[in-house]
């Protein structure tokens, strides 16, 4: 089978592997396609994802939907999804229910651990039988590809609480951001508000359902009730800070850099804001397979190309001037 | 009457100014101990507080204790201390239950609208007579002049949840750190961690409660379920932000410096922290008063002065390293 | 003008009254539809609703929508609803953000004060400006009618928490309920289980969302991760304790009779369940108003009858097997 | 070793049993104290705890306290107490972090399961390792037979919400409702009022910190912020209801009878109260260990009496107005 893999900081290739065989409990995805996302740009970049280095090759990607090829459980030809997190289930952290945070997680396509959890940017993909998630009736593959990213956004506006009727400001109009607007605009929040360094993502935006976009500079502050980070900047969590009225709520969810950054945090002491992190999502994903085919998501995707063309893939997906969620074709012969 | 009047940086004098008289629904109360805080100090030195900036002569102070001499409702001779706050009751935020943060709050001693409210800090203070408390049977009325400071920090510890049979770290060891410690312990923490950069504060969070004390650089981290800022400076929020553990709850309550701050913002969307603010307080101080006979506070009293010696109690009050609290007394003859 | 007033119980006129002048402060207003509503029935069967007993003649009403005829600050002809309720924005749950539960609130058609707070089924309702709330563009008049209703369910819905995903119980498919469900559809609720006694009521329920519906006895339990209960019955109450999973949350909606009512209510404590009660609703009404026209609320309006058919119109309000909300038509000459 | 075991209705027996011996991984404990539960008392009265019905012979106890007789993990000779559930770490509840209300949790001395758990009332219990908790320098093992309802006690409190300053009502003061009394003091509670139909009870709440008391009839209401029933009848779950100002908390701890219980549910609807279960405790052992030298709850324990006197011990315990918490005492030779 081919396999997409990082050897190191710009070393990216396509090779062909042996195909895997599920063991007990486990199950054979022969995938379709494969969201790319910031993490496994970060690898292709930097051989890195904050704390975590490359140390072995790694296959990337853990955004992935296919249809199920053998093992446990499930029918062949079951079109499906992953879900990409293995939590270790005993730390403090999962005890209070809080897996999405556990200290001991594994995640597919990640150097956290060593052996490095590989990937699912391959022909076939083999998993714990309990991560794969069947597609409901009448939810293209295609768009499944995007669930994983949808749960992110999800539990994101889980963190912020009730937004039906809110005023909520998204600054960041990446992929990430932009399902954000599409949840928030199902979630029954009356106006949204999106800001991005560039005009291009925010065409995006109002095709999921901002109703307002600015470019950043142009307009500084809305009164919003809630304000959901999702640009990973400083400047934008700045933004946040300073566009909720007083009492309200920030969401944290784009990943900042390691190390400090200079954001206006005086004013979540002479505001009194509550401001929450949002990281990853647990059963999240269960929740939006089913209303993924009333999502207006679509737009997000902004390009899909075969394995073959994995570098330009990855070129677009790091140009956020001309690209939202760039997607992997395994399908078709590139 | 004797009143401390800030001019302008640096500036501080006591001046004799006519005894007010009460009007309609308003009380003159005899003051007898005035604490110093922080923002007094920023007034004495820098003219202004962040934007509120000295448009004319102030009157400082807005934690004082003393005895109704006249007016609407209260038996002269009533030991008392004052609700500095008097919130518009009709912005978006009293509206919502939160008057501690109304946009359009007037409180004693403040340069936020002109004119100024004048403060405490003279022999008799005139204010409206709901803005007054009585103290209950058997308080002390020195130890009450550290009510107002007292309904901060049980405000802050409102805002970190239930602390009972928790770890919490508190960062910087001024009055008000020494207060939250007071607070924590009556509210059953079971261990509290105080860290400051002088080692002589940390004395008085030992006295008041604190378990275990560490000048900063002495100890980074500890895995606490709750911390509580109250330094103000960008570095104890960055160490309330590596301390808490994954999930856990930071309250910003030291005032930081207007504009950005560089903090490891980072670790809120990571670690999903949840952050909040605390400002200010609002029925806290209704609670706190019955109880301040009770709370371990003497310690935090660090020095007591004539209104005579204003200026070496402003001095002292600045300097951390050598006081907690510093109360005026306009009682004794200097 | 004309007006329906209830002098006792079962008698019911609509009476010539003069028309009446809006004071200053005050905006007059041309009533187009008025909504029969529960307590609007009680006042005409019982003479009374709960505690609350008729001691002079009263107009009933105060779900209904209209034009401006003249007074402060409205261009007359502006299409409007109006917020029933004015409450005392002084008492402690004022205070505490919470003025749907004021205990001085003052409502339309309501015996709760003496004298009466007369309502709105009149060709003439005079009310303070700051009741009025003009209709986004293109909302019918019509369906503004029902804008009160669904700000009690959108409260309500809020009370739940986030419901996206969720399987929720609603008890009780009369008109709040059918509103309820029509909320919850909107706020991204997975599942909507709706039970009856009657089975025309699930018709409407499945018009407006609901997703599976049974008549009461044909089956007893779902695990719902949230139940509201909408049929102000015991048994719908303890319906809703039955069926929510452990740890999960009950929505006391629907006005249970006064005095005990004999619930499950052992399970709030084995199971450890949430029960939050829903009464009124406060700033709900501005959030609905933007989002009616897209919300499924017009099949939950089973009848619209002219004034002078108003007997009639009881009759079939009070009939929950025949009908759901029955609107009076001050326009049509019937 | 001797064992306290109910046959059946009335039949309480102590037999002499072989001593068990630790497996791999398990401890045994050289039992010092039990105390005698509600639930103790529903088997020997009826042989039956709700649905849990006798199958077999059933060693009772599940408070307990002694030394580490040997097994893994802990030095010979420890005093020791132990939490008495083991929940199943993979249900939903458990997953969402609230084992306390695991639906497949096994207690010490439960007939929940078949073969029946067997409980405590031994001379020496085997336990798992990670059930033993190592009892804090200075703490008594006679004080530490009541940590198990302490903590039980601490969990309502925590279900409560911040109650520093607030006015709770605490109905029911059987040990249960007289540990929360402890504790609601040792959280900062302003005033404690407590309710009971019999008049000796009071005089134990009142030592442990009660503020007010009240048989029942004498005063019906007041208005509590907070109200905690720990009564179990519905009467004490109407007055909780009744007591609370609008938009007020009750916690339900008490155990209610099966079935249906006539209470005011028609409050929780008109004055939009929050009614929350309290079941059982989680980690909340571990943190009253170490509190528990601190907090007043010796007056609690009205009767010591040694194993021999077992029967009598059982009618003492089951009779409220003669009793409060009643221990057996295993070391004691009677």
């Amino acid at each position: 089978m081919r396999a997409v893999v990082v050897h190191g900081a710009g070393d990216l290739r396509v090779e062909e592997r042996p195909d895997p065989t599920p063991r007990l409990g486990q199950v054979a995805i022969g995938v379709s396609y494969g969201g790319i996302c910031g993490s496994d740009l970060h690898y292709y970049r930097h051989g890195a994802v904050g704390d975590f280095r490359l140390r072995e090759p790694l296959v990337l990607g853990h955004e992935v939907s296919g249809h199920v090829l053998g093992g446990s459980g499930f029918e062949p030809g079951t079109p499906v999804t992953v879900h990409p997190a293995t939590p270790c289930r005993s730390c403090p952290e999962c005890a209070a229910g809080r897996p999405n945070i556990c200290r001991r997680a594994r995640y597919l396509g990640s150097a956290a651990h060593f052996p490095h959890v590989q990937g699912g940017f391959s022909d076939v993909l083999v998993v714990a039988a309990d991560q794969v998630r069947p597609l409901p009736d009448g939810l293209a593959v295609r768009r499944a590809a995007v669930a994983e990213p949808t749960a992110v956004a999800w539990h994101a506006v889980r963190q912020a609480g009730d937004v039906r009727g809110r005023r909520v400001l998204v600054t960041g109009a990446g992929p990430i951001g932009c399902l954000v607007v599409a949840v928030l605009q199902a979630a029954g929040a009356a106006e949204i508000v999106v800001t991005d360094v560039h005009s291009r993502p925010l065409d995006v935006a109002r095709a999921v359902g901002a109703t307002h976009t600015f470019t950043v500079g142009e307009r500084e502050e809305v009164e919003a009730d809630v304000a959901i980070e999702s640009s990973g900047s400083p400047a934008g969590f700045s933004t946040c800070l300073r566009s909720v009225r007083r009492g309200g709520t920030v969401v944290g969810l784009g990943l900042l850099p390691p190390g400090d950054a200079a954001i206006a945090a005086n004013l979540i002491v002479t505001r009194e804001l509550r401001v929450v992190g949002s990281f990853r999502f647990d059963g999240e994903l269960d929740e939006v397979l089913p209303r993924l085919g009333g999502l207006a998501v679509d737009p997000v995707v902004t390009a899909v190309l075969p394995v073959a063309r994995v570098a330009e893939a990855f070129e677009l997906a790091g140009d956020p001037a001309r690209s939202c969620k760039v997607l992997l074709d395994f399908v078709t012969m590139g």
